[in-house]
């Protein structure tokens, strides 16, 4: 196991527009500091969403009836909500200026990720920003780009943040993790005494991610990128999809 | 907002046993290292729970018909079964083995926290580790006395590992927290473009926990306590109570 771990938040990343390449971004972030084998890039959702060009403008959007009757529900702007329900496999609760969903890769979170907040504004257009298409694809892409220039197996980890059922505040999280074990499976390791250790599975993507966090803060476009150094693991590498809890183990729905 | 980080576990952390002096022990360790203001350590639950002695001996135990009615349900020891209802204050769900409730501090978790891993196994004596009676207290207890020793602020966090509604695996969390802000609000900060950023309470202390987490690993006592040096706030220290979602907000129970 490891003994200390450095995060760095990687300097001077620019405003990120529609098409503009992620790790061409990170490796001129890095300038003269190479990446070591088992080194994690942790990369805020935001940055990618908009690489991917994956805003939406409300002004073209047209609510369905659902969406109308959910909005007046809820106090939010209908075109918004139609956004969030298009995003959406299902809606697990909603509340008054709430809007609890099934995101359509699994996630159980707010407003299905849509995110009004630092989305440049341009005249009267009023843009919101939606998760990446395919978070452990694009953690994958980039993985695959830095491992091509720097020559040694990293980890790409692509951050949220997320609320939680029972604890107030939100923690980082991975939703799309690449070159690294999403979880890791101690069930059947002996304990210090040679018992079996009962519970242990770890959320070790998501425990990144939330350190990560610490660095790049809630307005996210000003460090959003991390590098982790020191992090160890043996298991196989695997996607941040393998933590979403399956709905038939769910018992909070 | 910092733009490093460091987590160091701190080495030769000797088996805790019941009176042991948790500050003594985290003094002996940082050896010639002084603590700087800032600085946050980290101590493991369960190495806390020891130290104050929080063991009970399930043959001194008489299960309640109820302890009874859902041991049968779950198929654990109804003297566990026993143990942990005690310590919490309703039973959230059950199912085969797996008991999820709210303990007496208000935490939403399996088992209470009551933990038959890495109890030193005796004669004939099976002994099970329930959380400290007062987790912000003995982080406070120890805040003190580690500022008394080095003269700075210092933050100190009592974690453990949950798991999560709808995420598989666990991730550290705070149960204890002194000297930091266990919640961080950002509500009513502009964001990049100055608009009003909606969402952002951060779980600062949580994400801390979560952090340290990959350092001390599940079987907790072998890298029990972690230093983390180059966090930054300006909100006042609260404990971690705080991140106890209130009962009247929950729309999971």
């Amino acid at each position: 196991m490891s003994s200390a771990l450095e995060l760095i938040a990687l300097p001077g990343i620019p405003m990120v527009r529609a098409g503009d390449d992620i790790a061409a971004l990170i490796i001129a972030a890095l300038g003269s500091r190479e990446l070591s084998a088992g080194d994690v890039i942790v990369v805020a959702q935001k940055i990618i969403s908009k690489a991917e060009g994956r805003t939406v403008d409300l002004a073209t959007v047209t609510p369905s009836v659902q969406a109308e009757k959910l909005a007046a529900e809820v106090g939010k702007d209908p075109r918004l909500v139609e956004v969030v329900l298009s995003e959406s496999t299902c809606v697990v609760r909603s509340r008054p200026n709430l809007i609890i969903v099934q995101h359509r890769l699994g996630f159980v979170m707010a407003n299905a990720g849509v995110d009004q907040s630092n989305v440049a504004p341009a005249d009267g257009v009023h843009r919101v920003l939606l998760l990446p298409r395919d978070p452990d694809g694009s953690a994958e892409r980039l993985r695959r780009a830095l491992q091509q220039r720097y020559g040694v197996e990293i980890g790409v980890i692509i951050s949220d943040s997320f609320g939680r059922a029972w604890r107030r505040g939100t923690c980082g999280i991975a939703i799309g993790a690449a070159g690294l074990p999403s979880l890791i499976d101690l069930r059947g390791r002996p304990d210090l005494f040679g018992r079996t250790l009962e519970v242990s599975i770890i959320g070790f993507a998501d425990e990144i991610a939330a350190a990560a966090s610490l660095l790049q803060g809630q307005a996210a476009e000003a460090q959003p990128i991390v590098l982790v150094r020191g992090l160890s693991w043996t298991a196989p590498a695997a996607a941040a999809a393998d933590l979403v809890r399956p709905i038939e183990e769910d018992l909070f729905r």
